[in-house]
Order: structure tokens, then C-alpha cells, then sequence
């Protein structure tokens, strides 16, 4: 946890390109990322790792993906269940 | 194709819980089903499965993920990618 340089990306509210830059970098120097997201910007997630995976061909592909729910307490008070993706992207060995 | 049971189901734009019990109905007499969705429609297809799995727990797991893009052609005549996933859900073996 004392790096500096993280494998997991977390999808906000950023633009997209924000994040399929961000995979980008970090992929350079790492053997894998796991791009994470919640609720809204699941779909994000999806698309963010669509286009990694397109401007880098044939260099990355998906290692894994992992679909769960959160439970979270909402404004009002109440527990409502989140849905999250964790996509992981790995380097292809040559 | 001949089959009147699909054990396919496509996320459109009705109500999140109408896909949900035509998961639940179709997983009564099949051993696996696959939920298939595009662009906006990703989140719905994960917390379909979510709701699904959640509702009839331990019945059922998720057997697969894929996700991927597709090109379609826009009004406006350009091609477009979008996303696309596919959750399948398979029966547990007791």
C-alpha cells in the first residue's frame, strides 16, 4: 500500500478517456490492473477496458472478471445493494 | 432454434424485474442461461444477475462473463463501438 503506483483504477465521474489513459500508463509498468466501478458507471468500466484493450492490440487482454453487490447505506437511512464489476487486464506473453 | 425456451435472455428497456423472473422461470427447467446486454443496458444485465443469484440463493452461481464490443452503424450513418456483455448463470449441483 506504499506505492505509488496503484493497480486498481477506480471508474468515477471523469471522462471516460481519463481512465482508458490512466489503464494505459499503468499497464506499461505493470503485469496486470483490475479497473473497478459501482451502480452507474458499471457500463463505463465495460467500455473503458473495450478501448484499452483496442488501442493497445494485441499487447492486453481481459484476465478475469468479477461481478458482486455492496450493501450501502443510502441518504434516507436504508441499506440498498449496489451492484460492482472488477475487470482485471493482463499483458499477453509473448 | 426450434425450442419455444430461450435460454438467452436480452436486456431491453422494460422493468429490471420483469427480466428477473424470466431468469428465475427459465432456470426452473433449464441448467444454465445467459443474460445479454449492450452499451446503457450493462448495469441492468449485472444487477439482473445480482437480483437473481440474491433471490434464490444457493440455487444458482454464475458460471461465465465474456464482455465485448460490437460496431453498429449510427443514424447519422457513422460506425459506433458498443459494448457488450454476457452473464451466464448455471444451476449448482447439489
Amino acid at each position: 500500500m506504499s506505492s505509488v503506483r496503484s493497480d486498481i483504477i477506480y471508474i468515477g465521474k471523469k471522462p471516460l478517456m481519463t481512465y482508458v489513459t490512466s489503464a494505459i500508463i499503468q499497464l506499461a509498468t505493470l503485469p496486470i490492473i483490475t479497473i473497478k466501478a459501482r451502480g452507474q458507471s458499471m457500463g463505463v468500466a465495460i467500455d473503458v477496458s473495450q478501448i484499452v484493450l483496442r488501442k493497445t492490440k494485441p499487447a492486453f487482454s481481459i484476465a478475469d472478471i468479477k461481478i458482486g453487490s455492496e450493501s450501502l447505506v443510502s441518504s434516507d437511512g436504508r441499506n440498498r445493494d449496489v451492484s460492482t464489476i472488477d475487470i482485471s487486464i493482463k499483458r499477453n506473453t509473448p
